[in-house]
């Protein structure tokens, strides 16, 4: 380790809030500060970390913190005026994904780290799932010989949506694109020719997002994925996530199955799966695959090899999301590269 | 019941031998006759059921039995010749799924049946598993509400396809089709706006199939359907099929899950799951789905309301599916209707 | 088939309706009548089936019907006094499981039907399902080789025993007993050289009633069993039946898996399996492994070899759970044979 | 944290390569030395650490070392001689479960950290498992009201043990062991009262060990828990531990699931979890909850409240494991307390 980082979060959110208590606690990391337009929000936060100080804002924090990292969970669409001045003033960066709501957005960001210098990783947290990180190096070992089919499944409460992100934001972008950088991560070397999708919005239109999306893409080894996500299985279902992948090879399959978390409760009323993989808490800590994400960005700002998803590869995840949703709202084939 | 039935069985292969033990041992059905141009498979097939006598081809068999059900078991694009002839001689006709390989053949089975009177169905046999037949029903009951997003998988070893026909067929026409028949079915009153599949044949292609199709389907109601079918998983896997069908509608959720059959063997060197659900044998009487489906049809004969597939609705399924091999084929988004 | 067998049902509660329903559409089967002392619930039971007269006693059933079986589904108490004028009459018995309440009744019931002639079958209707009767065949073929070790469990809702016995018997002889039939049936040639037990009644004790009974069983070739039941999982549990089987051999492993039963339905406040193997309902008409047996049971009258429990079977599955029983309440293991 | 930690392993095999692997790399620990009297195997766990030095015994590991914690994973039966001198070193101890295979052992060496001051914990690291742990709060949280009924499984090929410890201990001391820590854990405030089981060894009692375990304790306050161990699956079994346990308490139920890791693996020959829970492997890098476990201990070294097994703890789950191994010894009940 080569001493102390010192960190701060701009978004003091739902995800925010996770990384802070996380950074808070990290070996070799000093958390400075928490900045939120909402400073209550932000002293909250604060109070249940070691952060130091708050800010209302990335302009604060910058002109009064020496950064070696700064985290941002902002809401998508406002990436961009924090991760520019962060980069401009040449320290390393960590998005949320995705790594913002447009294309343009996320060119920007790039071409702002790497005129800065500085490091630009992007908060695909599943890379660091133990079951989805080892299925990668099984396919990176040879064991499933070249992808032939592959299946990749995100399906949550239909209430999940609207609790998490206010049912504001495109389901694709918020949920099916963790599938997209997935899949673009294991079928590393593959480009995708085309995408067909089509969604439904007969629950959650009204409140702005879908109740479900289904896409076929193909890539140009020959390899076809077939995403689904849907956010509306009734509020009792007993999954939080019902998260899976499977991957036919020519010689050998790899299935994920995150839905079954291994650790089921009921009582007199219900019958659910806890989760113990994304984020569980447990004596006040948070684990589980952000912890170990947010530990090998440390590593990596010390020179450490982390497969932490990069600005391109989020710009890659992005555009392909994209044009799932385009074509969803058009009900054509997008054809790309 | 109205008497004893005389039934018959053309085609003594994979299907049709065991549609003749179930025949042949049926409460109220005497199976008369097997028939199959291989007088010897036609000989064995009778000697282990109760089956008199054996021919070689429908023409003699119509010329010598009166019978009051022949059920059709070659392969699917010589299901023409053999149901025109039963028709004509006024007996009912049962044919194994699909209806048949080409639009054409199965329209002139079904008006050949209509102007027969004779009365015609296709062996979907999905639709007596207490699994499907309960979601039916509960959808029927309106415990599920509107249907909004349906996913349907059929996969199964690269093994099972050349083994059960000689991988010289379409993947889609031999195994989506169950599905295709399901989702007809559980969305009564819908019909199918466009459909658009991606197949590939990285394995398979040179045995003339394919390893794997996915297709969605989106319905006149706003519902849309998923199905995947890959036929491609190694030898190793412990499914022999791994169906699942999970319904997402407004006010309930139903799953059903064929894969893991509930009995599963190890030994020193596999670990598998034993199927009983299809036509699992026991003490050399075949049961499950398909023995429930033909004694179905015996009841169905006798006047009972028994779900059987009608011709007009294998015409849909083989229409639908056919629709989903041309998109595969072209890339192109399929409209209907 | 050798005719028509004409059956009549005694008792008309929860068991005896769903006999009712089968024998009255069984193929080969005339129900001839129902008997209960309640005429009213004898009148409903018969209304739903094709049963054309009821009787308010055995003995008036008698005195006015001719009949080839009768079925006896009487409180396990009130088992005797039927099957002894039933045997005396001369016509075949079959008796829902367990064979009585004491031993002293089930030899009587044995010795009346040795008398008589007539035969004597048990409703362990497990033996019959598709699961264990494979697993059951796997041994008898040497897939397993000798068994070593075997876990039997089957756990229930809280609601469920005080809602199908009124929570008045001994859990172990309602429960327990079905697998203590499946373990005598799939070790066979061994003899129970051991029992000990311990049961809970925390929350059942009061209404007569365990919560829980745990129990290992030593056989005569070293096999040992592990049995499992508890009827107190939470009311909002997923599971109408949690029941499993695992037999681990010298050569082989078998899993029979009942519990997440292959049909799961969820909506805004449940999620849970739905049972289709025990006495599934579709279209009015009982199915699962009830028919299986009570078919099984008109075929094995005609002649034929089946899996059905006999008069001295159930005597030995009694007697060892009369001995779990009473380990369970004095703590001392109990010696056998 | 309060500075680096100096800490030493002794014993390079299975479980001590991995301590080093992960004390090696633990933020705020510098892995000081490894011993084991095979130096070839200490060097080439130490070539894979970042361990400066190897010694062949712990004399010379505390005449030429200042260490804040020594890790011992030499063979249970020779834990006694390191753990004393390391405590009259002054230096705080972690010792491989179970702490001795002997009472006397473990109370010598509670003693000895007792008098010396120093810290004593024992790796029962599925107490850092999320799921065990999750459940363990829930308990405490009152989610599940007082415990009724526990099942704890834990089973594992027949291949493992010989693999592991050369076959040569007492399954139940190498396995039940960490069911009973939990049992001990999760019924806080209980004492064991009577303890019975039955043990096999058909296929491995020639290798010294047993084949399985089942055992049934009862405790003080009325709860009842079923133990099985069974590692003697076939070498194809899918399951490397297929561990469970289920908790039915009086307001709710609990079920930990480890055996269906969420990773599954086939190919042409197999098909088979992989562990993702224990320690798995990944870029080189041991995680999982053994990681968890000694990241704990370094900070519970540091003063912070870690559910770590303290000495007291082990001699509790020592006495009643060794009690369940003389009923299965003898066949008789164990009373305890």
């Amino acid at each position: 380790m080569t001493g102390i980082r010192r960190a701060a979060v701009i978004g003091a959110g739902f995800m925010g809030s996770m990384h802070a208590a996380i950074l808070g606690r990290a070996p070799g990391c000093e958390l400075a500060a928490i900045v939120d337009p909402n400073l209550d929000l932000a002293r909250t936060v604060a109070a249940r970390t070691s952060a130091a100080k708050t800010y209302a804002s990335h302009e604060e924090l910058l002109a009064n913190e020496k950064l070696d990292l700064v985290s941002i969970c902002t809401p998508d669409n406002l990436h961009l005026a924090p991760a520019l001045a962060v980069a401009k003033q040449g320290v390393n960066l960590f998005i949320e994904k995705p790594i913002a709501s447009t294309v343009e957005d996320a060119r920007a960001i790039i071409a702002a780290t790497e005129a800065a210098g500085v490091k630009l990783g992007v908060g695909y947290l599943l890379r660091f799932d133990p079951r989805y990180g080892r299925a990668k190096e099984l396919i990176d070992e040879g064991k499933l010989g070249r992808p032939i089919h592959v299946y990749a499944r995100r399906n949550s409460a239909r209430t999940e949506g609207p609790k998490r992100y206010g049912g504001k934001l495109p389901l694709a972008l918020h949920v099916t694109v963790h599938d997209v950088d997935l899949a673009l991560w294991l079928l590393e070397g593959q480009e995708p020719v085309s995408v067909y999708a089509q969604q439904t919005d007969i629950l959650l239109g009204k409140s702005g997002t879908q109740d479900s999306i289904a896409a076929i893409v193909r890539f140009s080894g020959g390899t076809v994925v077939n995403f689904e996500s849907a956010w509306s299985l009734p509020s009792g279902t007993r999954h939080m996530i019902d998260a899976r992948m499977e991957i036919i090879g020519e010689d050998g399959f790899v299935e994920v199955q995150c839905g079954d978390s291994g650790l089921h409760f009921a009582d007199a009323t219900r019958s659910q799966e806890i989760d113990t993989q994304h984020w569980p808490e447990r004596g006040g800590a948070i684990g589980g695959d952000l912890r170990e994400q947010l530990h090998a960005v440390l590593e990596w700002l010390d020179g450490a090899d982390r497969p932490i998803a990069s600005g391109r590869d989020a710009l890659r995840s992005l555009e392909l999301t994209l044009a799932m949703i385009r074509s969803a709202e058009t009900g054509d084939v997008v054809r790309l590269g």
